[in-house]
């Protein structure tokens, strides 16, 4: 069975291991700070890929970062990432088979093969984390746009310029229904500026931090019913840190009962903290086997 | 060259003419009220279909309501028509080919095939009239999502529950980019209950008109800019009575400087009234051919 060299490249670690064809790690997972320098970040690459390159046939990249439809290389800001890091040649990295795909695409593609989403041909992945990651899977295909860039979970959830998004823009989805939008609206509500994402979590038999973590949730349930009506899914998943605390058939009932297109189910995700590196291997082994000769 | 009888179903008024494969009108445009009762309605039709079935090879219809992936029948509710029409057989109302497509996804197929966004694989089309319309066509297809009813403009523009959609939840951005959504925005603005969208709309060089049609105006950019990080499309197309009054290069300059993916043209639709029938009968060409032995 072939074996791909996956190595997830996310704004505070790098992650790497091996992954069969069917989507299995076969062996450890070696993790390393991302470096601060793009001269470093290649030295890490380099590192990683002269001592696995031999023992697989392929290598994939799980990347923060929109990735172009060619899969070759990271279009537009990377946040965390150094500057530099959309000039990188991956191809050049390695004399076997490079692929590349973001990260949250890639998890959303392990869910769909293994996990959650499994046999569901119309799914959107949500990853509730620090930020809010998205991947959209439409009629089996991971589904890209134009340039490779969609699936951004940056759509508004007010007009009035309220609270601003990391990506510069006001009042995005992602500024709500991430932890850091937990955190945004514990301060609204209480005038406090210290409390934290944890202060409300560790607390919600607490009324106020209850309350909190309600707005929080329904701000979430508003941006599932845009997403579902838009795309008449089978399924939206929930993954991430936050997702843990989610009531997902609340969540899904509430989101239902404000749909105009056709019910959807809401679940949690299933295919584990590697979905990113397990997802990209999963699409790059597709994608080798298309090639000639492979 | 084969000819379709075409029928756009709207919740006030029936059209009918016959397009040719090229999508060209050949005939005169008939217009009749809708009927309030099914066994009226069903009768216009009757009447239509016999007309003309045999001076053609297919009927395609255009309709409100969505309708199933396998274009046989109206799925869910249809707004002002009668209650039973989702029960239609269309099939069995002639002997020739019959075809259904909900009216905004066939306008936008129509100027994805002849008009504003033709020969662009990644378009989505905003029907701004009395509601909002929408039809989303991705990699040179029809997107319809899991059960055909895809690309619903209801995402939320704010989350306090502020303004009631006609779909029945609130705040949609149907609620917002639309007509009525402009006579809403001007009674919240001036506190008058009895200003009109047309009181608005022929004074514009009056400041207060003015800044009544920006705020509406920017409500939707704000949803483009939602639409165009979700789908990272080519184009977005506006059509209906109130993309008449949109400033298009403004939209354009002002969504492109918010969105995360990459750049995309607003256009002005420019495939005509009748587009509805058009890209019905363009789609239901397209499915008739593929057909075995036409």
């Amino acid at each position: 069975m072939k074996k791909a060299l996956a190595v997830d490249v996310g704004g505070t670690k790098i992650y790497n291991t091996i992954i069969n064809e069917k989507g299995e790690i076969v062996s450890e997972i070696e993790k390393t700070s991302t470096p601060k320098t793009y001269e470093e970040l290649l030295a890490v690459f380099g590192q990683i890929i002269s001592k696995y390159e031999n023992d697989v046939d392929i290598i994939a990249f799980a990347t923060a970062g929109a990735v172009n439809n060619e899969n070759t290389k990271v279009i537009g800001s990377t946040g965390n990432l150094p500057l530099q890091y959309p000039t990188t040649n991956f191809q050049n990295l390695s004399r076997k088979f490079v692929f590349l795909e973001n990260d949250a695409n890639a998890a959303a593609w392990a869910e769909f093969k293994t996990g959650a989403s499994k046999n569901m041909p119309y799914s959107i992945m949500l990853t509730l984390g620090t930020g809010v990651g998205g991947g959209i899977i439409l009629d089996n295909k991971l589904f890209k746009g134009k340039n490779g860039a969609a699936g951004e979970m940056h759509f508004k959830m007010r007009c009035d310029k309220h609270r601003k998004c990391t990506c510069g823009a006001w009042d995005c989805f992602e500024a709500y229904a991430s932890g850091t939008g937990l955190k945004k609206t514990a301060e609204e509500i209480t005038n406090n500026p210290d409390i934290t994402t944890y202060d409300v979590i560790k607390n919600l038999e607490n009324p106020l931090m209850k309350k909190i973590f309600d707005s929080w949730q329904n701000d979430l349930i508003n941006g599932i019913v845009g997403l579902a009506n838009l795309f008449d899914p089978n399924v939206i998943v929930l993954s991430g840190s936050m997702a843990e605390f989610c009531d997902i058939k609340f969540i899904e009932e509430q989101a239902n009962a404000q749909i105009v297109t056709t019910p959807f189910k809401v679940v949690k995700a299933c295919a584990g903290n590697y979905s990113g590196m397990i997802g990209a291997a999963l699409l790059a082994f597709e994608k080798y086997s298309k090639q000639a000769g492979n």
